[in-house]
């Protein structure tokens, strides 16, 4: 594989959106061939997947029915879309991927190990270069999620879940250390930005000398 | 839980649903009351996992893809319609359970122990009280299947691929020993449900002495 599969986590309201705009325009003007890409969805299947999780006549949905449908959605996203992209040399932003399902369903819903079990499953080893944490605490998350406007089914959780979603992804962040990359995005837009690009030169250039 | 929960396993052709039919009847005609249900399916958001699973359009599904909605539409299963139904005492006989996953896909597909492990994650431990395995060599369950008209998608695989499976349910009749009732499947429809009939009678003055 000659791309490099880049994650964006994090909490809602951390700027995963905005950063992996701006990584996208500054990689494109590079010359580089980008593919950014979401879950769950992303391929047909996938958006078939997706519909039976969102849709709202399905309250009836056990959590273990959930976590099985993000993971399995998950699945074909990774060998129908990601793998072959990589191996064309795109470079992959994917804006959340295993680690949101850990934090959220594994930490949050206290679904356990279970769930990163799973997924290693659904992703057959495969795991990203490099994953972005965009360290917000869960309070300044929310804030801003609220100044924007409403809040979406997730977002509406009480606040202890956010928090624990929160813990979750520190606790990621150490299991996974090798790919994690910590960003205070406390900062504005632009340093935030600034520092991404930086993280993002110095992997290539490790990747080069290895 | 007052109810029963049994499944009934076994190679195409091993003539579970006659007899799935047969202690029905017998166990209406007792005053049971009875559910019969099958997978993939059996409540309304199994039901629309299995469209996505069947329709011939989504024929780019990765084999890990299916097993996940497998396992998803089983835990929705499980939650929704046979706990509950064992809980008001009714005695539920389903066509297939997490058994037929992991011989199909654990040992046929070659997707190993991960199967069990991502099953025992759907059903959260909750297991058949018994399985009545239909033990039929392969050969003779394929040339039932040819006599009785055309074969379906899975029932064109490869001999190779149906004695596999045939293995795949010999060893998990070691795995799970506690539950898995041998059934010489090869003798006449009446022999074999007057078997399964004794077996079923043992099992509940067993219990009742417990």
């Amino acid at each position: 594989m000659n791309g490099i599969f880049i994650s964006f986590e994090g909490p809602d309201g951390s700027g995963k959106t905005t950063q992996i705009n701006r990584l996208k325009d500054y990689l494109t003007a590079k010359g580089c061939k980008v593919i950014v890409t979401r879950e769950p969805g992303g391929t047909p299947i996938s958006e078939k997947i997706r519909t039976i999780l969102l849709d709202p006549e399905n309250k009836e949905m056990h959590g273990v029915t959930e976590a099985l449908l993000y993971a399995a959605s998950r699945a074909q996203h990774v060998a129908e879309k990601i793998k072959p992209a990589l191996a064309e040399g795109c470079i992959v932003l994917c804006d959340r991927f295993m680690d949101s399902s850990i934090a959220y369903q594994g930490y949050a819903r206290k679904l356990g190990d279970d769930i990163r079990i799973i997924n290693e499953f659904a992703v057959q080893g495969f795991m990203p270069d490099i994953t972005f944490f965009m360290n917000l605490k869960a309070s300044e998350g929310i804030a801003r999620v609220d100044a924007q406007g409403s809040r979406d089914r997730l977002e509406q959780e009480a606040m202890d879940f956010h928090n624990a979603v929160y813990d979750g992804y520190i606790a990621l962040s150490e299991i996974y250390k090798d790919r994690f990359v910590n960003i205070d995005a406390s900062r504005s837009i632009e340093e935030i930005s600034a520092d991404i690009i930086a993280k993002y030169e110095e992997y290539v250039l490790s990747r080069e000398n290895r």
